[in-house]
């Protein structure tokens, strides 16, 4: 794994992950915003361990970064077709490992896998050409849908509206121009005057270090909170809505998302402000009934018990490091992607959505058999 | 302002202040958990900026530190016992705009002012004594009266208890054994099977730092948490209360405390929980007739935009930091104080609180007239 400069790219958005011939190369999000470092991979246990490390994250970059994964896998394996096969199978173990909560991972597994079965007839090559032009697919597809998920959000949105976000769900936490800062940027690229009030979001700080660089070079005015201040804002009268991403999304409409995303809609229900979830059909997992059999990541209570390098907590002290939590449905005012604006009742928006999205597999029990690292 | 080495009183517990001669000493709790440091003040202006750092924090201490600046203060001026009272107009000004949301500091300067115009007339020699006599009688009294707020409010817990806490509300936030760490402590010595979550208490971390240090050292088994952390496991089931300090609590019952506080009672609420407020009765302050009339002390914005030092966020990025909110007090289960347990209606059980506790002063409107510094 190799670290090098960035340039930034022609759209005039962030490009999270993408590759330079056989190279794979992500923004090293543990280091925004003071430092912006590429990542370079070649293999793809290099990937996965970016990925665990949460150098790249976001659901959406996941599933983009999984099908990568396996581009760099097929490259390692020698032999016929079946033996590249054989390692993806091997790859695919890999990836599955590395963070259980983000669908868009599996989804990111299946299709690469699928992929790799219907080239592996005209031989090794042409699989490994197939799956780096199936990484490279997903990743366009991914700013293209942002772009139309942002469209769709952006109506929701009136002139001078205080929006609280949490997390990082922007250009960071996808190939480029975000789920739920997606709706910001298009938002305030048509013109309209809004002002986000950014969570930290402890442990990882994605708010305070990934969300407020993106709205910083977007121009968009924020104001950075911790997470226990949205509440005494609500309070208060200044806030109007919520507007966060999913890492997964069940048939019922609970979304799985970053933990104190659940608190937050806790407060909008009882302040009735209303409550967005905006992410890809790709993250409406339909073969998940119920936010209840979603897992949840618990990191390393190192995050908790640390910063940068420095313990905070006496020596001794044990923390609990739940990475997700589960809103429930009926918290949720509504559910933006690609395709639209849905709303309640989940059960049936939720699928026609997928049907209308540009992937719309069958549910698959198996699909997300992800287990904790 | 000299910096010594502690020395754990014999009490079994910890003295976050009091003095040897005319040396006021208190434990500097920006450096805790990682190292144990007293600070010396001999001047009234050492001690206010003290306060001001949070080098000591938490009401009831303020109010003592508070006494104990007037006594430093006494000893600074010559001349006639007016002169000293005249400078003491001026340590009053001081004290008032170092913090402004804790009525105690008011509370304590008020108390102060009183005593030295009593003891004016025999010199100022007495006056000085007196200052001494009182400030190290508060700080004796409060340690006394949190032991009676201790068994008070352990009655409520029950064996095998799950108890979130917020900030720190323990001996480091009174002059020891603490108010809601004082109720841990005594069910914990009482032989009661307990468990507490500490919320780590952004952005100062009191809960990281400080509560855990106190647990630790009084072997109360504990687990931090991000404050973000709360609702998910109160949705799951895991916490059955939550305990908390106050740092001022006006007379319909709603009560300022820590930021993230009034976001906790939400979520009690929302899961049934109960949600117990414990102070002493110089911590309700009958002058204040709701919430809305409590100025919150807005903090620099530095202390959101760094994370132990390290700076997290990027340059040019703004911060609110509101260092308290507002609980209405209809989210309040009671308020557990010296004197007894207090349920609604808290305009008749607080102003009897009061009424029974060892300071019944009357209500005076311009008692709390502090500003932010």
């Amino acid at each position: 794994m190799r670290v090098a400069l960035w340039n930034r790219n022609r759209d005039r958005h962030v490009r999270t992950i993408y590759r330079e011939g056989q190279v794979v190369k992500l923004i090293d999000q543990t280091r925004l915003p003071l430092e912006l470092v590429i990542v370079e991979c070649t293999e793809a246990g290099e990937l996965c361990e970016a990925i665990r490390t949460m150098r790249i994250r976001g659901a959406p970059a996941l599933g983009v970064a999984a099908a990568y994964a396996f581009a760099l896998g097929a490259e390692e394996a020698g032999g016929d077709a079946q033996a590249v096969l054989a390692h993806l199978d091997e790859v695919a173990a890999l990836v599955r490992r590395t963070r259980p909560t983000a669908v868009n991972l599996f989804w990111g597994v299946e299709r690469a896998l699928a992929e790799a079965r219907s080239a592996a007839a005209n031989g090794p090559l042409a699989l490994r050409a197939a799956l780096w032009e199936l990484a490279d697919r997903l990743a366009d597809e991914d700013v293209a849908l942002n772009q139309r998920l942002g469209a769709n959000g952006a109506a929701l949105i009136s002139e001078g509206a205080r929006i609280l976000t949490h997390c990082n769900a922007g250009s960071l936490a996808t190939v480029g121009w975000g789920t739920a800062l997606g709706v910001v940027r298009t938002a305030h690229r048509a013109g309209r005057r809004l002002h986000v009030f950014v969570d930290e979001t402890r442990p990882f700080l994605q708010g305070a270090r990934l969300t407020a660089w993106e709205l910083e070079q977007e121009g968009v005015p924020y104001t950075i909170i911790t997470d226990s201040t949205a509440g005494h804002l609500m309070a208060r009268g200044e806030i109007d809505l919520c507007l966060v991403g999913a890492d997964r999304i069940a048939a019922s409409g609970d979304v799985a998302n970053k933990i104190g995303t659940y608190t937050l809609s806790v407060l909008a229900n009882a302040h009735r402000l209303p409550f967005y979830v905006a992410a890809p059909t790709s993250t409406i997992d339909l073969s998940t009934e119920t936010g209840a059999e979603i897992p949840i990541e618990e990191r390393d209570s190192s995050e908790v018990l640390s910063f940068a390098g420095v313990r905070v907590a006496p020596s001794g002290a044990r923390a609990r490091n739940p990475a997700f939590d589960v809103t429930p449905s009926r918290f949720v005012t509504a559910i933006i992607t690609e395709v639209g604006v849905h709303s309640a009742p989940y059960e049936i928006t939720l699928e026609e959505a997928v049907r209308a999205g540009p992937h719309p597999l069958p549910p698959d029990p198996d699909r997300h058999a992800g287990s904790p690292p």
